[in-house]
């Protein structure tokens, strides 16, 4: 065991991307457990791109990291030394580790075993809350319906990529995912079973949609906001829901992207739009992350990781969500 | 009775607010009416934003009025001959009567009867489509609760104003109108009751909402669209809804309009935004024009008109609309 931890604060606030000034790496002497508390290595982070949006001084449904603070995100730590009757030396926890080598579990923090039998990197995407975002959004916001034009955009990431899955899963007439370049478009519709895929840099996403749902997106999961979302709208169907999970477009972008022009159409065709977080679904994560499983046992859905090895590569590892260098879900392997 | 049929036809789609080209007045002879059919004088014209978007050659929720076609818009109209035992000569019907003297009344052309005891203008405004879209906008798209903060723009507007009055009655927390000018501003809080009035005219709204919401709209009903919607969207209360009417800001400006920047706060706020239309809801007026009679008689509701006279005139009502130039719902009386 290392008798030392790192730890990654907020330097600056970034104004755009992450950089080498935006965050700091500090060694601190280990946290000391206390009664009814545990010590834990940090095995690996979730990197979401909520953790941008944290670091902006803006409100928001958590408050902004403060400077010099940890960088804020979910992770998964394995006990090495225990006070408390919850935790078992060797036994995997997750909760809101931050980015560091060390973390105190305890009950009052949240930190809780990981589902019998999950892999680690499994319960941070599907089972983790990208997969639960997915799940949530596309069933409970969208009420996704059988024979539904289902377009999700960010396809190739971790959430989109389980939206557009579970939409087959229960039966949507088409999935259209909507991502960057040809490799992802080709993974989408070869390893995933995406009926259509739009490459968003090299096509025009207006004219594709027009092309591929010429009657309409009943529903548009999506994960990036901007001009996306404005073509989506402009072709939504009658009764047509938007799920806005995320605003990625914006996130390095505050201010500087060109508004939505589309939103009366709302009107015109009696649509919904309408925003969720995954905190609110808390207490049905167990049952949902059931069904998962099931499905995962059947073939029906896959998991793609990005894993970025080292804690001191966590700022790209969150860069890479903004420029679309990954496909899945962007794990920190500590 | 005059032997000929006056008729405002489009002669030119308008770019901006509608001019002397855009309509053309031709007469005709009087139409004859059928077997099962009769024969109105069309006594009062209903002048609404939505009449402006059907002169714009786009997509829309019905198709654009073509060119030489006469403008449509509901109207009342008095039976002057019959062929129909469903109409008496003298009895008021109201319908689709377009921009002229006389009408074709038939059953499959949809003309009904006035609701018992109701005057014509009021028929048309707390009864008529403006009324009944301010009550299943706010009631059932909005799902107004008590101790609800509700915002409403176009406020001293037929539906807005309506609006606002139906919000007192279902014990909104508070009840907040935007309008144009500090007389609209009075009339609202003196006459109508709203809580508070913020004039945009004169007025930074976005300041004026966070101070008198300062925990946020949890209703926003929007009748104007663009810069107002998105102060709105930036002061949702946790869970807020908006609902989305109209977007007159942009009916003669398409394009040219700034887009709506803070969408993203849908996600963060978990907040819906849904359009409608009130035709979706013909089945359910009945019973609603019940409820409002009733809220007419215990005086919980007013209803105020801006009575245009002639019809010759019917352009520069509905220009009125797009000027702030009205209080309350605009009639031409023929």
């Amino acid at each position: 065991m290392a008798d030392r931890n790192r730890r990654m604060v907020l330097a600056e606030r970034p104004t755009g991307m992450v950089d080498a000034s935006t965050v700091r790496m500090e060694e601190t002497d280990l946290p000391q457990p206390g009664e009814g508390e545990a010590l834990a290595r940090v095995r690996y982070i979730s990197i979401d791109p909520t953790i941008r949006t944290w670091m902006d001084d803006a409100p928001g449904y958590l408050p902004p990291i403060a400077i010099d603070e940890l960088i804020r995100s979910g992770g998964i730590a394995e006990i090495v030394q225990s006070n408390s009757e919850d935790y078992k030396p060797g036994e995997l926890v997750f909760g809101f580790t931050g980015w560091q080598d060390y973390v105190i579990a305890s009950q009052a923090s949240g930190y809780q075993a990981l589902p019998e039998g999950v892999p680690p990197t499994l319960a941070l995407s599907l089972f983790g809350i990208t997969g639960m975002t997915a799940y949530f959004g596309l069933l409970d916001v969208g009420r996704v319906q059988e024979g539904d034009v289902v377009v999700v955009s960010g396809a190739a990431g971790a959430t989109g990529s389980t939206v557009g899955q579970l939409a087959k899963i229960k039966d949507a007439g088409k999935v259209i995912g909507i991502a960057g370049g040809p490799e992802k478009c080709k993974h989408l519709v070869d390893d995933l079973g995406f009926d259509e895929a739009i490459d968003y840099k090299n096509e025009n996403v207006s004219a594709r949609l027009r092309e591929a749902a010429p009657e309409g997106i009943d529903l548009y999961f999506d994960n990036v906001g901007g001009e996306i979302l404005d073509a989506c709208l402009a072709q939504l169907a009658l009764r047509g829901r938007i799920v806005l999970c995320g605003a990625i477009a914006s996130y390095n972008d505050r201010g500087g992207a060109k508004g939505i022009a589309n939103t009366s159409n709302l009107i015109v065709k009696r649509a919904r739009m309408e925003g969720f977080l995954i905190l609110d679904y808390f207490d049905r994560l167990p049952a949902a992350r059931e069904e998962m499983a099931v499905w995962l046992g059947e073939g029906k859905i896959k998991s793609s990781e990005h894993i970025v090895e080292g804690l001191e590569h966590a700022p790209d590892a969150l860069n890479l969500l903004f420029t679309g260098g990954n496909t899945g879900k962007v794990i920190v392997q500590v």
